[in-house]
């Protein structure tokens, strides 16, 4: 077997996380994995939902979207369309539901940190990709609540980053691209919290059925992958 | 540790499957798990989707509801909000690809069938009991299909069935119900062939993520449990 | 003049009203008229809409809809239209204005009580049908309501009841079922109160107008079919 | 009993129609019944509604709108709202449904005409002005029809009119006006053609049901008031 | 160069307008440019936008359409396609923005006047006439509110109207009408206060780009024509 | 008077236009006003609207959006309030005919370019920066379709550019950035080609109207203005 862009199964993609890409966001991230580029703009807002108020805990949510042109061919603008499709749906409330996962809710505050997660540039793996910058980004809306003394303790639980694996030619490999994701028989997205911890694990087959021996060396192949990612996500921090 | 219903970890509640239960469609099945009744309803169309036209393939899709007062308290409805919520959306993709990989596509011509699960009363696990019904009710209107000479051969592969496992009060269960479902750490849906093959796995850390030790004890569970509604399934379509 | 279903003009369809059909409502009742079948569930909130709040009254609405394959071909769900059609809110808006009727609205407090008729078959009149069977979960509603202390007073002024009639074929009949209101020229509901007072008469021609005489027979059609309605009605609440 | 406007029982507001009122559309008819003023527009298209192409057969169709200060206050613009309320749905499909009663659609070929009922003020009685007018204005646009030799045989099979009667302070009144409207027990909408035939007929109690006796009294006002309405149409279409 | 209707270059239509057109609202103008005939309805409300609340200050904006068939072929209805078009959109910002211009709002207290534009019949030149006749309509609403004491102080800082210029087979005109509009290569819209200050100037090359001379020839033909509406404003108020 | 960025009157933000920005699009340029950044992907496709089909003919079109959180507090995502704002809808349709002024459109044959424009940072003069970089993204897909043989003749007949000016505390100032914009009397938007031709040209007084003085002040700085653009554009193409 031989992957397209000629990287071995277990390697990951050349990743780079970007810190103040925009200014106005409390927390700006440019995440690329290769030639996929997903701009996470945390915010930070003084009001949570509806079912929350009054509880004195906070709420961090997600919102998913891709430019137009940010593939191939051009896709309808959902502004547009007047509708936000199935699968940004299913998305945003994966990154939403990833990125609680992080935090203690309960020492926000009354405050909601929002995630939008813009993918400039898509080349298969967009939704770990922003899961991955996106607790970035968290971080650093984070900080910033902690600097503005808006909260005194830091609500951090655990780094959470994803990873994508699947069967590529009947063979387990790591962090797909958009040529090995269009053909492959199976699709894994791993997430999974810095301690080890695992978040969501989501497997689909699109053609044939895995087994369960394929789907242990899945497994393993992603949580090498984000042992990495964690620590990338923690020297960009440190800087 | 106790379930409130006062079931062993590893029993499934009565569940029940009764073929033709309306009269128009061409495949009708009420599933019941417990107090969980959820009505499939299969339709056979002779067009397929656009992006499918003139290939002489066809295509399965799943579409689910929920009546307002299926759960405790009134849920708004979503045709008149005009919007389907994100989980629904989410859930009837589920639906959809599980069923797709039941079948041999290529062998339905050009042909849709549509399986529409409405929740009748809800009790936990609705998108799990609608995958175990909505196959039944597959196979109903791949069978008349069949009998009405649309297409010769059988394009079913494998049955599907679902179910779901969670990490309970610390301890792993099998098929949740509303009071279990509402308070678990863990939760997560399996979705298999009957031939042991693995279609989708989506476990979600509500609260604490869960280890690989856990996420292995669930999954036996699930194999084990899934046993009995593919036992169940056979049988009632035999008769 | 034959009916096609071989009943006599003045004959109703075996009618069935079964009570606490699903476990969560106040109110649960399935109707059926034939084949036609429809589940109407009534739910107690407390709060009315806008235009009534801070007067102590309170309200009744009514939702309406049909499962996408409850007729011989499948309906497109109206939840992914995003749109209710014109029919479905002329029959909700009927239903309504109907139940209003029963009841004392200053008896309930600020209350609402909505009913929701799903129509789980469709085979004719299920506007009609829903009326009778909503005025059922109504009373099991507002029984809940007084059992529970949430009003003290009973609100219920008269039961209400519907029926349809036609010109089939030349000749008036009772309670069209499909085959017949399809071809019918003229359809009636009739909807009253108990005590023999009307609430809602809508007659339309579909095809030749018809004359007064025509209309005086389906009246008397349809005060008789409603007296077996409100017996049955009565017979049931009584269990 | 004395009327706001000081009218008999059994008289009708002022009522006047004029053709050709704007100058694109091939029937224009400005209504008016007193302060009630509507705006009926026909328009002929050369094509038909999806489900009667190819079957050489036309139709008939028509659109309800008010300006937003039509009303005593003012109403949301439901272009801007983005939604016909229930009202406006259920009042343009009783007008289609009206207007198809006076036409042989099979004699239209396959063309649609489409008349737009704009109330510019209103003051009751909208409903019934807009199906008076509109008659007239498709009329006109028969007319335009044949004389474009577009068809070739005259498709009218009767005239259609319609009037509102209510009992206002327990006494049978004849075209309620808005202070009679809003504080009448019962409402009937009363459609006839001019031959006597009965089209539509829609009785709804607001508050108390009403009896046999008062709506054979209604109906007996809104016959003899129709009479004058079908000689005003009579003589202004004569001009 | 022969304009199609004959006029001169700088020759306005007939302008005319009428005031208390409709009875309910508190400002209500038929404004006409030749076969363009627009209702502006103004109505006064006791509530601000949200963004406003609190502030003392009033707010001004205005709603545009066209009824279906005020144009030559029938356009469909926004408030049945469930959208405005961007066209509409447009036009009701610049009316709005302009009758903003001609008003203190601080002296309106937490008002809001809303100001209608419905479009009965169309010949080009739609939102000039509207803004013309609109700026009636607002001083007799903004004299409503002075009569009736809502506010003390006459809040009109200058009357404004507005004029549509353009190229026309190569030479500037004055106030477009459709068959003008439908072939200029450049169509201006000015729109001016009395006093001579300018207060939204559009100017667009339809074909060819449009010279700084032919602009300014442009401009002073507008100028020169909204002399005249600004003396027919007056003379109209002042009866 | 002091610009708050310390600029110059007449002089430009530092503007830089980088082409190939990302890999999917025909043409795609960032395009950077000081703070300003808006991304400008123009895509080809081969169908244009149906109001064009079968001409022979094509059609430049564009969209517009700005991130959630480009601005200094998050806005709400249109796709998920399923709604574009009326400035949005106002702004891409001014960039779109903005472009068509650039080309001659029957050298297109029947293709659509459509430009996306989206902007990732804003800091006032969003639509202005977009119609410049969007030019130049029309250029190299007009090159990419000459390459590829998609089109055999140049349809460009000019470059277009557009810059914004205003009134800063009483005095004209070119080329606005948000601080300046929120406080300005007035608004002048000026597109222009290349040869001196107008194109569009939109002044708005926010607060006081305008003079003609003022105006000819605000035309000579843009003009000014836009040479620098022009040349920027020429030079990044000739790269």
């Amino acid at each position: 077997m031989q992957r397209p862009s000629g990287r071995r199964p277990e390697e990951l993609r050349s990743v780079k996380i970007t810190r103040n890409y925009t200014r106005h966001a409390e927390g700006s991230v440019l995440v690329e994995f290769g030639e996929t580029k997903v701009l996470c703009n945390a915010s930070v807002e003084a009001e949570v939902p509806r079912f929350l108020r009054g509880q004195g805990s906070g709420w961090i949510t997600a919102e998913y979207g891709m430019l137009p042109r940010s593939t191939g061919s051009r896709m309808a603008r959902e502004a547009a369309r007047g509708k936000q499709s199935g699968r940004t749906i299913e998305i945003q409330r994966l990154i939403g539901r990833s990125l609680r996962a992080a935090v203690d809710l309960t020492l926000l505050g009354e405050h909601q940190v929002t995630v939008d997660c813009d993918v400039i540039q898509a080349d298969g793996g967009t939704r770990t990709a922003s899961i991955t910058g996106a607790c970035v980004a968290l971080v650093d809306a984070l900080r910033h609540m902690q600097r503005e003394r808006i909260i005194t303790e830091d609500p951090l639980k655990n780094m959470v980053a994803a990873v994508s694996v699947g069967i590529y030619d009947g063979e387990p490999v790591l962090d797909l691209d958009y040529p090995e994701d269009s053909r492959a028989d199976t699709d894994m997205n791993l997430v999974m919290a810095e301690d080890g911890g695992m978040i969501e694990l989501q497997g689909t087959a699109e053609g044939a059925p895995f087994t369960e021996a394929e789907f242990a060396k899945m497994l393993a192949l992603g949580k090498a992958g984000l042992e990495d990612l964690f620590a990338l996500q923690k020297k960009v921090l440190a800087e």
